[in-house]
């Protein structure tokens, strides 16, 4: 299966995008440069990638802040970093040109995910460079070596190596490939490297809010996130929200001996399963809470037709991750991101296994992800969730409930809303929309455009606080291991990427809506 | 609601048992007994508690049961340990009586629940008298007083000062007090002190059936456990079995990203909701596996009597657990735990809480145990419940699935039994039953004769061994903290042991059967 998918990547994919890439001659200028500088474009990067950024290690995150400015200001882009109290800063970098009456601008982030450094094969802040995945026996390669070229399929691997400082590095290269061939953007560029992504971005709105003309721009690119799994390009219109909650339930004030209080005693465990099943109907999937995708405006024509047109990877997928079943059939997987979904991130109660006793639990707790699509809100969400609770018999709380309010009601639930975050999609019927998609295949190829990710993005405090289309541009490999230990980048995903942003950074962009 | 029961047991029990106790000669003499050698008595239970009883403390169970021994010597009964390879020894004493035809076996255990120390007030092998509960503001009293006479309701605090150290320390005084009073038993008397029972008695069933002449007796009284919680004497004449099993379902090989896979990912934690929720009637909280009550053995009429006449503690019981609702209503705790139960000890899938992170969980684990009543096998519930599994659509295992069959079955269950035991009820028809309600009675007042006990005790194993009958007799106080941090005995439940003890000792035992 793996062997199969990888011919047909080879003829579907990457020879199509090797004759388009002559195309673009920005793309074209980035190629050339690229290969005549990969040691260096490899060394800044890795320079990059040594300094921990970890968004609560405020002390590395202010140098990554400050190595990024320096990397602009070396270019001589106009850089700066915009402050304000508890957040990390961010980095903004303008290049102006003479004339243009369109501003475009790219953004990516600087913080990477919390690292357990026992769980890598290298330390996350020393970067390795390995012939290919450790998975498939990759083994490190000097960093410094004296041949000039660099293994297309060989891997960086560092925390953020992919998520998200690569396209930090891709857009600097560009900018000196650009320059090099004497060519020239057709905007206003600027440049907006944040510092909290991975922390969900508290600040981010308010800080756009707060500095409009800074940040004003007619089209957001959003470098972030993985390529398609087939290593096609992708191009993203949109992002899901989300909205988290944690639910206990309770059953005595204390774990009861199950031999003398079993099947008396109400079980919280019991309790919570009936409550979690009650959400969702076995025989479709759906999620059955009355209300629940009242909000949710549905896909246009040329959206359900770009669900259609991506290539389906159900099948791979599902040998690859060892299942035998998936929810929502005969829907596929890009069907189902774009609609609002709800998960059990987590459930526990008292121990099991070997750490087992003889008792009834005293509480049950799961933690819950819905991932909201256009027009749902998180605190209708919220609504809809209490009520479908107090339907199932539940007293709800949001706070530890009391002895005496635990004897009133038959049963207690806590709910409590952990975070939560609106979806944005961005029309891709704009013109901004099809002359970014027309650019990514004059350099890549056959693109897979999706009118939203299933993940989240910013792109909703984007879109409120600056009033631009955000467009999500990854340049990362599928299988980079975002979020997790080991997280590396293909270095050929880093080339792709650079010709890829010397083209976005030279496109012509059309009138906003 | 505490007040109120503590006037209730003042009239209700105590006083009647004050004047019953009158009646017994064994039990007066026991009395006035103790009344001269409280401190010695207390002294000799001192120093048994402080030898530590853990199973796997090898060394000191060995202590425990050489010391055990020499109390039997001291008094003259014919004292030796039965060994066998991996076990704790059993301390066997045998007192003859000229003449006797028939023999009553008396049975408790020297080995207690593991500690952990940091959870005591005081260390668990350091006895500690205390002038009441901790709870209730008890402080320590000097176990060498100048005083002879021990405050009644103070409390000796060490692990096994209840469960189960008690009824020895309680025989062995009931025995000077005969013997100091000129009284005989009516039969020959044995005694059985066990060093396994916290571990589920492994080498019990081996070691009686390996010993038949050794441990024949006509009538077996297991002393262990507690009183009623309204603090009348129980007399229990069965236990409920066990069956502990393990169920995990699967989804992916690993955790994904849930807003990327959510919704097309099977998520284990929904799948083993709905399993669990499958398996009990919301409406009534019956057990709906197919078949699992059908080897169940009804209760007599005197039994069906018996639980209709125990004192209804529910109410109390509720407000004190902080329980707005039971299962099984209208039916009482006395009258549930008398069938076979079914909860859920623990569930886990991944994290839930502050320490949850956006994704599916890879599996997710319930620990169940079944509590079995009379006729009910071990092997035919794992089969039942393995069936129900089926019918719910789960390919079930007994080990860790492969990665082949995960891809081939939609859903997979691994099922894995972790320990069985089963039930036993002696019937309370027997002239011995009978013979032993009367003889409590006649000491303790009024007492609550249930069939059976929630929990689990080897009756089972003893009466597959032997043939012989079983009837618990406990002395402990029902707030005694078995099993958990601070355990301890009230002493006036000592007192009231030591002539139960002496009375039980010169019983008339009936023929068996």
């Amino acid at each position: 299966m793996e062997t199969l998918m990888k011919i047909w990547i080879a003829i579907l994919i990457v020879l199509p995008a090797v004759v388009a890439a002559q195309s673009n001659p920005a793309a074209q200028a980035a190629r050339e440069w690229r290969l005549q500088h990969e040691r260096a474009i490899l060394d800044e990067f890795v320079e990059l990638l040594a300094i921990p950024n970890v968004t609560s290690d405020r002390e590395n995150i202010q140098r990554n802040a400050v190595f990024i400015m320096r990397m602009m200001e070396k270019r001589g882009i106009a850089a700066k970093l915009v402050s304000t109290a508890g957040a990390s800063p961010l980095v903004f970098g303008e290049l102006r040109t003479p004339g243009a009456t369109r501003t475009l601008l790219f953004y990516a982030h600087y913080d990477g995910q919390p690292v357990d450094a026992t769980e890598w094969t290298s330390p996350p802040f020393e970067p390795v460079l390995r012939t290919r995945q450790i998975e498939s026996g990759g083994v490190a390669v000097p960093l410094r070596s004296t041949s000039s070229s660099i293994d297309p399929e060989s891997r960086l691997y560092a925390r953020s190596a992919a998520d998200d400082k690569a396209p930090i590095v891709a857009l600097m290269a560009a900018v000196d490939a650009i320059r090099a061939a004497g060519l020239k953007s057709k905007s206003h560029i600027k440049f907006l490297f944040e510092g909290e992504e991975e922390s969900g971005s508290p600040h981010l709105e308010h800080m756009l809010a707060s500095n409009k003309g800074l940040f004003s721009a007619d089209l957001w690119l959003v470098c972030d996130g993985p390529l398609y799994q087939t290593r096609q390009q992708s191009i993203i219109f949109g992002a899901r929200g989300i909205a988290t909650f944690d639910i206990t339930v309770y059953g005595a004030r204390a774990e009861l001996h199950s031999g003398h209080y079993g099947n008396w005693a109400p079980n919280p465990a019991l309790l919570l399963a009936r409550l979690l099943s009650s959400m969702k109907d076995p025989e479709n999937d759906r999620v059955i809470i009355e209300g629940f995708y009242d909000q949710v405006e549905p896909l246009s024509a040329r959206e359900r037709q770009a669900v259609v047109d991506a290539p389906d990877i159900d099948a791979a997928l599902m040998d690859e991750l060892w299942l035998g079943s998936t929810e929502g059939r005969p829907a596929t997987l890009n069907e189902l991101i774009t609609r609002p979904s709800l998960n059990i991130r987590g459930m526990a109660s008292a121990r099991v296994g070997s750490t087992a006793t003889n008792i009834i639990p005293a509480s049950a707790t799961a933690t819950l992800d819905v991932r909201l699509v256009k027009k749902m809100t998180v605190q209708r969400t919220l609504d809809v969730l209490r009520a479908h609770l107090r339907r199932q018999g539940f007293f709800v709380v949001d706070a530890e409930p009391t002895a005496e309010l635990r004897r009133k009601h038959a049963r207690v639930a806590r709910l409590v809303l952990l975070r939560g975050a609106e979806a944005a999609r961005t029309s891709m019927d704009l013109p901004a929309s099809q002359e970014v998609i027309s650019t990514v295949e004059s350099v890549r190829g056959r693109a897979v455009a999706l009118p939203t990710m299933g993940g989240q993005l910013p792109l909703d405090a984007i879109q409120r606080a600056t009033g631009a289309p955000t467009i999500v541009i990854p340049i990362g490999n599928h299988d980079n291991h975002q979020h997790s230990f080991n997280e590396n980048l293909r270095m050929q995903n880093l080339w792709d990427g650079i010709e890829l942003m010397a083209a976005l950074l030279t496109m012509e962009v059309p009138a906003a809506r």
